[in-house]
């Protein structure tokens, strides 16, 4: 982002006359850090109030601070701003001046902000003030943003503070530089040329970061090597450290459990072998040599066959004490996943992160998180919340959002997630009655954790857009600004994107927003209404697979989830069946076992009904299925309709490039409705409602479609 | 390019006075073509006989012409240029004004050009005129240059015009996205979300290679997938050929020769099975339905485990002209490569692609091209030239060059590759008498070959920077002047080089192109001096490995081709031994079978000898080697101290890569030094000569090194 930014404050310096055309030549890379000239009233109207940036302390993190508001600043308002106020910057600490203004600070914490507006002598006063330098840049970063949202910045007295500890990205990226489910490009971590070659992105992913208040990444895949704990990958780790820590960025690494047998030289790594303990001891003190502010580990342990202490006889609290041991004394973490299930187990999968967990409860050591998805299977478009959240009050629970679309289209659908995360965090779990919601479990009010954390799997590849398209930008935002606040508004959240990413006029916003907010809802009546899951192409999981049988394992199937037969469809999750809602709270449980009360948006992830199930619109199940489907189709018409109509106030480029992405999705979206309505069909033998198009293929064209070369896997 | 291009020019609109800054934000994507502006003075100069571009006709390419001149010109001289003078474009055909001038143009040919300034009314006119829209647009980037390279342009009559036919980039570029010895990100051929989805990185990379005279890519990896070929794949390829089209550029794919059986139904693939023809006929004819001025096919078959026509008992010649014949029609090519050699086959391996090709000569159709790599083991840091130069008269053979720099140094290393061309097009093969180059045969004057082929495997990834690293651009830009013009100087093209992509500041061209000429010099130097080949790691081919043997076949050994024992080393291809020399011409064999007149460089690819074999410096044998890594070490201190001094010329962000490479070049080359000292001598048991540092590890120390994320596998 730095060089197109420079030469934009460039080019504004030299005369402000060259926006529209400049408009034609993004590409994306500046995501939301865009500081694009405001309209000359606008720009006038600030002006005045913002004036220059008074001098900083002589700190790595101040003086980041300090450029990105000048650069920000004359981006927005041009270099001349001197109306006569100034900007003070600073913790009393470090800065004699705000020292005196004596402003409470002990709300704003390690990493938030006070943003107050005063007069001195007359003239106009912003003070951006903090107990630490990371919270000025905090600060900094949200006083800009209300610049790009064209909020009023006369009168501030604002204070803010993040409400979840750990805030962090997860990247599932490889040594090789593949990153899995990844469909933005390579890994932005170019391994091979680290730690010599710092890559000027490094900086541009830092800032970005910093900007939502993300404060760590989790450099590589959950299915990790354990090359990567060897000497020349932490000095890696390492440099990515040092240029992350301006910016308040910790590094983790996620560790391959097994790393005492293949890099330690031992013969086995139960945690409980004095030998295995000492090798993560002396590992984790190599690595807060090289980098003293070590996050910590994250590990995926008995897992998809990944290894872990249960090869040993030992249990998962085993494990993560072991290893929280060895990175507690430096300060440090262990992340460990609640995403498990065994090769053993015949029992529903949805139960069985619950059930591994739950019996040890208050085992685990005050530094280790248990991070677990927001739903039981895996990151569908919708699952209802998991039930470990609530029902663990003696161990840290962490969430872990899924932000690239591994089942929900790609990079190349537009579906905004913040509305789904939103849902999930409102979610009530009646833990500790009504108003238990997750979002209460994650930012540790419920219970009372001492470490809180929110986790999301990045979409961050070498795409010159990052993300892969320029709406998926909007799910990293968006996941920043939940896991700064879980319990923020995804409208709000989308709207401050918008406008910061494209443009605050609300002639854009509005329409923008409404498109981003009914997104997600389309990706699930297209792909799978109703509580249907887990019905995608094998392994890569792109396109409608419902078909899908047989192989290594039952619940690597469609057929498995959706169980559909001549007489109905569903998986019958209630007393009746696997009885995976005794693992909720009664109230909630009762609710989704009362087919009376269940929102049909779950209706068929806990029954199984028959297809002439009386819905509440009214119609037969099938009916309604196929009109949710066809719904979903329609609705990716109303995008594109949307987008297009937004075409002055986009410039070309994006526009284009968004415009294709919702014409590949408005044709995969028919693809997937036709694809399972053949295919449900050829089930249950009825005839589609009236008005339904048939699909125009037999369902033998949409099994025989293959895709070897699908992204991500 | 286009974005940061239309941003610079804007800048350059609004005022002149941002040069310095902005020279701090180059990420290098703009290779070559940096339009930066001339100092004042020569700017003024300039304008007096540019003036502005006349209208051209409505073809596609006149049109990039145009705006590509009046970008370069807006770039380089400013938007204003009214000093009365015209710049005139097009073709006799299309411009009456052109027919009018009655220039010879004959001998520009298809797609040469002439620059001649006249005077029209008193004022100046400059003329870029061609027979064909490409010509002129090839014209316009010679023009361009011309001014880059701060040469006169106020009297010119330049006519110039393409020595070689087919002028192609071969990109091994996988369906997957990853590249086959790529070292600079993935294939920049999106080929998932093609062809919806056009990169306009793909626009750059057609301007780039039109405006160096490449006139066609072979999209996909010469190990080819047959998925390639198919009807979504096709359509792919067409969406690049559409963006290729206008700059000249047309678009070739690799066939694998299974294909009839793997997207066929076929049993077989034998070239002389009716229904394998009308299988090929009938794929042909159905890509050029997509793609009208498709180039044709590239085949590597029966080479490493590929496919091809000796699997069915039948020949090389066989399977091309069965190929030739498919595309023949079309106007479409075979270019059939030379890169064999058999399992079965325990012959010297650098007489294989002769032994399996000269017996065909004359039997190859006329669209066929045999594709020759420049020696006759692999794309050595050093090879005498293949021996197939000269030996076939009346077969089409066209250069292999490799500019990815799989066995120099990835793109870590700076190694300037045109000197290492420049050596091969200039050797001698005495096929016709004295002064029968490799250049003449590959251009066609020595034979009369009908069609003319130069190839490079293509260095270009996702990178910002295209290549990898900076100066690796410049093998790209050395590639495509020499397939050009093969008997180009290798100097000359280094300082346009440098000039277009820096500046022309001859206190920066003179070292930097010093720089350059020797730099492939010390990589053989410090890699494989005096003619030793083939010495990289296994597989990956990074860092040293002498020492790597066994396995599963002796020629992908090191100790195969160095054959060193206690007594001596080097590979005895005289007629002592293998006798590869008998495939040259007699005075050639004769002076490369004589100790007394071979060239100490090719000196161990012919000879196996003493250690105390008394090398002309005076030195024995070991002691030179020995002599030469060292040499090899320094001339990297050399390169890093003349980089140093540059900084004044080059912005930071470049300057600073380059370093930071470098920085790594001079520890690998002393690592190469070092590790290959301790396995010689461990052979040899002699003693390092005098001064010579000992390597700092044990042997087993380098031999336990492992790059299990080594790139380009």
């Amino acid at each position: 982002m730095r060089p197109s930014h420079l030469l934009y404050g460039l080019c504004l310096g030299a005369g402000l006359l060259l926006a529209p055309l400049i408009a034609r030549a993004e590409n994306g890379h500046d995501l939301w850090l865009r500081y694009r000239p405001a309209a000359a009233g606008e720009a006038a109207a600030y002006r005045a109030s913002v004036g220059v940036v008074a001098p900083v302390a002589d700190t790595p993190t101040l003086k980041v601070a300090r450029a990105e508001l000048e650069q920000g600043l004359a981006g927005l308002l041009g270099e001349r701003r001197d109306g006569g106020g100034q900007i003070l910057l600073g913790t009393p600490g470090s800065s004699p001046r705000i020292a005196a203004l004596k402003l409470p600070l002990d709300a704003a914490g390690d990493e938030g902000f006070r943003i107050r507006t005063l007069t001195d002598g007359g003239r106009p006063l912003t003070v951006i003030a903090a107990n630490t330098d990371i919270g000025v840049l905090h600060g900094v970063y949200r006083y800009l943003a209300l610049i790009q949202t064209r909020q009023a910045i006369d009168r501030l007295d604002l204070l803010d503070a993040p409400k979840v500890r750990y805030r962090l990205l997860n990247h599932w990226d490889n040594l090789d530089r593949s990153v899995e489910r990844g469909y933005s490009g390579q890994s932005i971590w170019d391994w091979w040329r680290l730690p010599d070659v710092k890559d000027p992105r490094y900086l541009d992913y830092a800032r970005a970061n910093a900007s939502i208040g993300i404060n760590g990444a989790v450099l590589n895949n959950v299915n990790a090597k354990s090359d990567s704990l060897t000497a020349p990958y932490i000095a890696k780790a390492a440099a990515l450290a040092g240029t992350f820590r301006p910016y308040g960025i910790k590094v983790y690494l996620s560790a391959r459990f097994s790393s005492p047998i293949e890099i330690g030289g031992l013969k086995t790594a139960d945690p409980l072998d004095p030998a295995v303990r000492a090798f993560w001891k002396a590992k984790a003190d190599e690595i807060y040599k090289a980098i003293p502010d070590f996050g910590g580990f994250l590990v995926k342990a008995n897992s998809e066959g990944q290894p872990g202490p249960q090869d040993y006889g030992r249990t998962h609290a085993d494990g993560a004490n072991m290893l929280a041991q060895a990175v507690g004394p430096h300060g440090g973490i262990v992340m460990w996943r609640a995403f498990v299930y065994s090769h053993e187990q015949p029992d529903d999968r949805a139960k069985q992160g619950y059930s591994e967990f739950k019996p040890f409860d208050g085992q685990f050591a005050e530094n280790v998180i248990v991070q677990v998805k927001n739903g039981a299977i895996d990151f569908q478009p919708r699952e209802p919340f998991h039930p470990l959240f609530g029902a663990m009050p003696k161990t840290n629970l962490g969430m872990e959002f899924q932000i690239t679309k591994e089942y929900l289209g790609f990079s190349t659908h537009l579906a905004y997630l913040g509305t789904m995360w939103e849902e999930v965090l409102k979610a009530d779990t009646f833990a500790a009655g009504q108003g238990s919601t997750v979002a209460k479990v994650v930012d540790g009010k419920l219970h009372g954790y001492s470490r809180t954390l929110m986790a999301g799997v990045a979409n961050i590849g070498t795409d010159r857009n990052w993300s892969g398209s320029q709406f998926d930008q909007a799910n990293w935002y968006a996941f920043g600004r939940l896991a700064w606040d879980p319990e923020a508004s995804s409208e709000a959240i989308a709207r401050d994107w918008a406008a910061m990413t494209f443009t605050p006029d609300r002639r854009f916003t509005g329409p923008a927003v409404k498109m981003m907010m009914g997104s997600r809802e389309a990706v699930v009546d297209y792909m799978t209404p109703m509580g249907l899951h887990h019905l995608m192409g094998r392994s890569h999981h792109y396109g409608p697979g419902p078909w899908v049988a047989g192989g290594e394992r039952a619940d690597w199937t469609s057929v498995y989830y959706h169980k559909a037969d001549k007489a109905g469809i569903g998986f019958d999750r209630t007393a009746s069946g696997s009885n995976a809602v005794a693992q909720y709270a009664p109230p909630v449980a009762a609710a989704f076992s009362d087919l009376s009360k269940i929102d049909e948006k779950d209706l068929l992830w806990f029954h199984h009904l028959p297809w002439d199930y009386r819905t509440r619109s009214g119609r037969p199940l099938w009916d309604e299925l196929v009109n949710r489907y066809s719904r979903g189709v329609k609705a990716v018409d109303g995008m594109q309709a949307t987008w297009a109509d937004l075409s002055p106030y986009v410039d070309a480029e994006r526009h284009g490039e968004v415009a294709t992405y919702l014409a590949i999705q408005r044709r995969e979206a028919q693809w997937w409705r036709d694809a399972s309505i053949a295919y449900f069909q050829s089930i249950n033998g009825l005839p589609l409602p009236k008005g339904e198009a048939p699909p125009p293929l037999s369902l033998e064209a949409y099994e025989a479609m293959a895709f070897p070369y699908a992204p991500g896997i």
